[in-house]
C-alpha cells in the first residue's frame, strides 16, 4: 500500500499511554498504522508520575511534526484530557478497561471533558478504532490515504460477507 | 476572523440530528462554527424514521464537499454510528441527555462502536466540543484555522484567569 | 411435533447477528425453532460493516416470506433497531453480553428505541426467549403452533416440579 | 382507516397497569390503538395487591378473545412477567420511569425474564412503541392492518422530513 | 443447642427458590437453620414456570404452620415479591448473583416492592443472613432461640477477635 | 381496630433516623403504626455525630421493651447496620433517597451487610413498607394483629379494584 | 476561637476549583475554615483551560506556605489528580455534582487515581467535609486546633440531640 | 531511609480491616510504611461483629499515640465511617473490591459520609495510595519524611521513564 503520508519518515501519529501495562491494548493501534504505512511513535508518559514530561511532550508535539495524538489510559484516566489541554492537535482517547469499575471510570474521565477542550473518545479498549479514526482525519488532506481507507472498508465488508457464507454453509451441512 | 476554509461557501461540516428537539443542544455547535466562519449545513434526519434519507445523505456527503459530520442523538442513539458506516469522513457523535437514563443510553450506544467503524465521541450534550474537535481536524491542513484555534485557546485561558481575579476580588471585598 | 407453519419449507423467522462470534449465543434460538419445526434462516450481517447488505436484507424480508426477525448484537448494538427501521415485520432484539460493560451497552442501545420504531427486547443473551416470543407471535394465527407452545409450557412446569422433587429427595436422604 | 381486525368489537389488545398512576404513561398506547381502530380494553390490576384478579385476567385472556397483552409497571415491576407466566399470548412490557432509580429497576425486572417465559420489552415509558409492536404482531395475519402500518411509517418519514425543511428554513432566515 | 421452636417437627421456615441452580447459594440458609435446630422445608417453585404451584404453596403456607418464607431468585427475580403478595407471613428475599448484571437485576426486582407488600431484602447471595434474620423474627416470641442468637453473636465476636490475634501474631513473627 | 399488642402502652417499635430531615420520609412508618394502634417511639440519633447515643439506644432497646427497630438513613447510610450490630432485635433498613446518587449509596450501604449481621432492607424511601414488615413480624405471635393485616390487605385489594372500575368508567364515558 | 495556626496570616489551605460556577459548592469549605480561623486562599484555575497556571500554582504551593490543597471539580474532573501530581502536599478532592451523570463522572475521575499519587476524596459536593478533613490533618501538629475540632464535634452531637428532643416534643404535642 | 518519625517505636499509623480476608489488599499499605520506616499496627476489627472492640480501639487511638487510621472494608463498608465518628484523627478509607457489585457498594458506603465526619477515600483496593496519603499527612510536620516522599516521587518518575525507554527500544528492535 503506497500513500503520500508515508513518504515522510517522521511520525505523524503519537501513541501515548500512562503505563506500559496499557500496551497490550494500545498495540492494536500500531498494527493498524503499520498496515497503512503511516509513521508513528509510541511513548509511555504518565500524567501523574511524570507530569512535566507530559507537558514537554504535548507542547512540542506539533512542531515535532505530529498531526494527531492517541492517548490510552485506565482508572482516573487523565492522560488524554491533560494532553488535549497542552496541544492544538486532535487528541483521541482510548478508555482502558479495568476489572474494578468495568472501564466506567476510564470512559467517564476521558469523554466528559469540559467545554473548550475536546477529546475524541472511542470505545473501551478499542485502540484499533482510535487508529482508524486518526487515519480518517489524516485522509481529509491525503487522497491516497482516503483511497486506502475505502479499500479497507471494502475488505471489512467482504470479510463480513464471508462469515455469512460460512455460517450458512455450516448450518446447511448440519441439516 | 479570516481563514482559507471560509473562502469557500459550500458547507464543510454537516450537523446532523435525529429529531428537531435535539437542536436545543446541537445549536451550540453552530455557534462555534459561526464564530470561526466555517460553513456548515444543518439537517434533521432520523436513522429510524427516514433510514433511506440517511443513506442518501451519508453516502453523498463526501462528494458534496463535506469534510466532517457531527451527529447528535439520544436514547438508542444509532445516528452517529450508522452515518459512520455509510461514509469515509470522520463522524463526531454527541450523546444527547435524556431524563430516562441520564444520557447513559445515548453515550453507550454512540461510543461502543465495533472495531472497524469508529465514532469520535464527545461528552453528553457537549455539542460545543464536537464543533471544536471538527475545527481541530480541519486545521490539520489549514494553518489559518490552526492560528484561530490558538487564539481561541488563549481567550479561553484569559477568561478563566479573569474569573480567578474576580473571585479573589469578591472574597477580599467581603473580608 | 407437526404444525401448519412447518408445512411450508420457506423460512418464516430470520435470525440475524452482527458477527459470527454472536452465534454462540444466538444458536439457542435455532434450537428452539428446530424443536418446534419452524423453518428459519441464519445470517451474519453487520449494521456497520455491511450496511447496504442489511438494507437489502431488511427491505426484502417481508416479500421473501419472513414473518419475524430476531436480531442479536453486542456493544453499540444498532442491528435490531436499524433492521426495525427498514421493515414492517416485528423485530426481536437480543442484547449480547460483553465483559466491557456487562451487556448494558447492548441492552440500552437495543431497548431504548425512539417512539415510532419498536424493537421487542428480551434479556441479555436470552436468544432462547427470543425464539419463544417469535413462536407466540406466529401462534396468534396458527392454532397448531399455539397447542405446541401450550405443551411446551406444561413440559417446562413438569421439569420444574421434577427439580422440586429431586431436591426434596436429596435433602431427605441427607437427614 | 378501516381494517379487518376492527370489524369486530371485542377487544384484541389488553392494556394492563399495576396502578392508575401509570395511566399517564400508558394512555399513549390507547391513542395509537384508537388511531388504528383496533379494539382494546384497559385494566388496573396489581400483581401484588390483587394477585388473584391478575390470575383470573391472564388465564382467561385468550378465551376472551385477546391476542396481545401490554403491561406497564414501575419499580419491582413484576406485572408483565407474572402475566406472561399465566398466558400463552405475547406480553409486551413497558418499564415505567420512577425518580428513585431512573427506571432501571422497572427495566431490569421486566426484561431479564428467565428462559422459557419471554416478555417483549420496549423502552422506558415508551407505551407508544408497545402499541405499535402489538400492531405489527397483529398485522402478521391482517393485511389491511399491515397496509395501515406502512402508511403510518410513511407519515412518520414525512413528518421527519418536514422538520428537516423547517429547521433549514429557520436557519436560512436567520443568516 | 435446644430450644422451644425445635420441639415441634413441622417446618416453621420455608426456603423457596426459582431454580435448583439457586441451591448452591440457598443451602447456606439451611446450614444456619440446622445449626439452630429450627425445622424448615426446601422447595423449588418458579414464579414463571409453575405460577399455580406457587399460589398453592404461598396461600397455604400459614395454615401448614410456616412462620417465615425465605425466597431466593436471580434475574427478573419475581419469586419473593409474588410470594409476599400471596401470604401474610414475612417474606425474606435473597437476590441471587448472575454474571449478566452483577446481581443488580435480582436486587432491584426484589427490594423495590410497591407500598403495601414488603419483602425483607438481604444482600446479594447472602442466604446466610436471610436465615439469621428469620431466626431474629422467630426469637421475638421464643426466649430460648433469643439466647441461642446471643450465643451465636458472642461466637461471631470471638471468631473475629481470634483473627485479630492471628494476624498480629503472623506479622510479629515476620518482623 | 383493637389488638393485643396495643393493650400495652410501651413502644414495641423504635423508629430511628440519622437526621430530622429524614422525617419527611420516615413519618409514613408512623402513620401505618398509628393505623394499627401499635405503640412506637421516634428518635433522631446519628451513627456518626452521636455514636455513643446510638450504642446506648441499641444495646438497651430490648430491655426497654422494643421488639423491632426501623432505621432510615441516606448517603453512606450506616445507621441500620450499626444498630443491627448492637442489638439482637430485627432491624429494618429504609434507604433514604438523595439526588446525588439516586439513593444507590443508601441502598447499597444498607443491604450489603456482611454475613452474620442482617438488615431487613425495604425499597428506597419506602418507610410505609418498613412498618408493614414490622407488623408482619409482630403478628407472628399476635393473632389479632394478624387479622388486622389480613383486613388491611383486603382493603388494599378493594382500593385497587375501585381504581380499575374508575378507569374503565372514565374510558367508557370518553368513547 | 483562637489557635496557633491562625496566628500566622499566610494561607495554609489552598481552595482550588476549575470554574467559578463550582464556588456555590466550594464556599462551604471557606465557611468552615473561617469558623476555625484558619487562613486560606481561593483560586479558580482550570486543569484544561489554564494548565500552565495550574503547574505554577501547584509546584509553588509548598514554598508559598500552603499545607493542604482542596480541589473541587465536576465532569472529567482532572483538577485534584493533576494537582496531586505536581505537589507533595496532601490534596483533598471534592467531586462536584452535575445533572448529566449524577456526579459519577466527577467521583470516579477523582477517586480512582493510580498507585503512587493519592487524592483524599470526600463525598459528592461535600466541600464542608473537605475542610474538616484538612483541619484534622493540620491538627496532627497543632494541639489548639485539635481541641477546637473536639469542641466542634461536641457541638455537632449537641445539635443532633436537640433535633432528637424537638422531634419527640413535636410528636408528643400532636398525640 | 532515616527519618524523625521512625525514631519512635510506637505505631503512628493504625491499619484496620473488617475481616482478615481483606489483608490481601491491605498488606500493600504495610509494604509502603515498611519502606518509609514508619511504625504501624495492624488490626482486624469488625464494625458489625465486634462493635465494642471498635469503639475501644477508636476512642483510645489518639492517646495510644496513633496519628492516622487507615481502614479497609468491602460491601456495606461501615468500618472507616464508624471509626471516623469515634476519633478526631484523620481516617483514610480503602474500598475493598468484591465481585458482587464491583466495589461500588464499598466505595459509596465509604465516600458518601454526612457533613461533619469526613473519611479520606482512596481508589478501590488502592491500599498503597492510602499509605502514601498517610505519609503526606505525617510529612506536614516531619521534614525528613517530606524529603523521603520527594525521593519516592522522583523514583516513581524514573521508573516511568525507564518503561518509556524500554518500550521504544523494544519497538525499534522489532522494526
Amino acid at each position: 500500500m503506497t500513500q503520500t503520508i508515508s513518504d515522510q519518515f517522521k511520525p505523524v501519529v503519537g501513541i501515548l499511554m500512562g503505563s506500559d501495562s496499557d500496551f497490550d491494548i494500545m498495540k492494536a493501534a500500531t498494527t493498524v498504522l503499520d498496515d497503512f504505512a503511516v509513521p508513528y511513535e509510541v511513548s509511555v508518559i504518565s500524567a501523574h508520575r511524570t507530569p512535566h514530561d507530559l507537558e514537554t511532550y504535548a507542547t512540542s508535539a506539533q512542531e515535532r511534526g505530529l498531526k494527531i495524538i492517541i492517548a490510552g489510559a485506565g482508572g482516573a484516566a487523565h492522560l488524554p484530557g491533560v494532553t488535549a489541554a497542552l496541544t492544538l492537535l486532535p487528541v483521541i482517547g482510548v478508555p482502558v478497561f479495568s476489572k474494578k469499575l468495568s472501564g466506567l471510570d476510564s470512559l467517564y474521565s476521558i469523554v466528559q471533558m469540559p467545554a473548550g477542550i475536546p477529546v475524541a473518545t472511542v470505545g473501551i479498549d478499542n485502540a484499533r478504532n482510535a487508529a482508524l479514526l486518526a487515519l480518517q482525519m489524516l485522509a481529509l488532506s491525503d487522497e491516497v490515504l482516503m483511497q486506502a481507507i475505502k479499500a479497507f472498508r471494502l475488505g471489512l465488508a467482504e470479510e463480513s460477507r464471508l462469515k455469512n457464507e460460512n455460517i450458512k454453509h455450516k448450518l446447511r451441512a448440519k441439516s
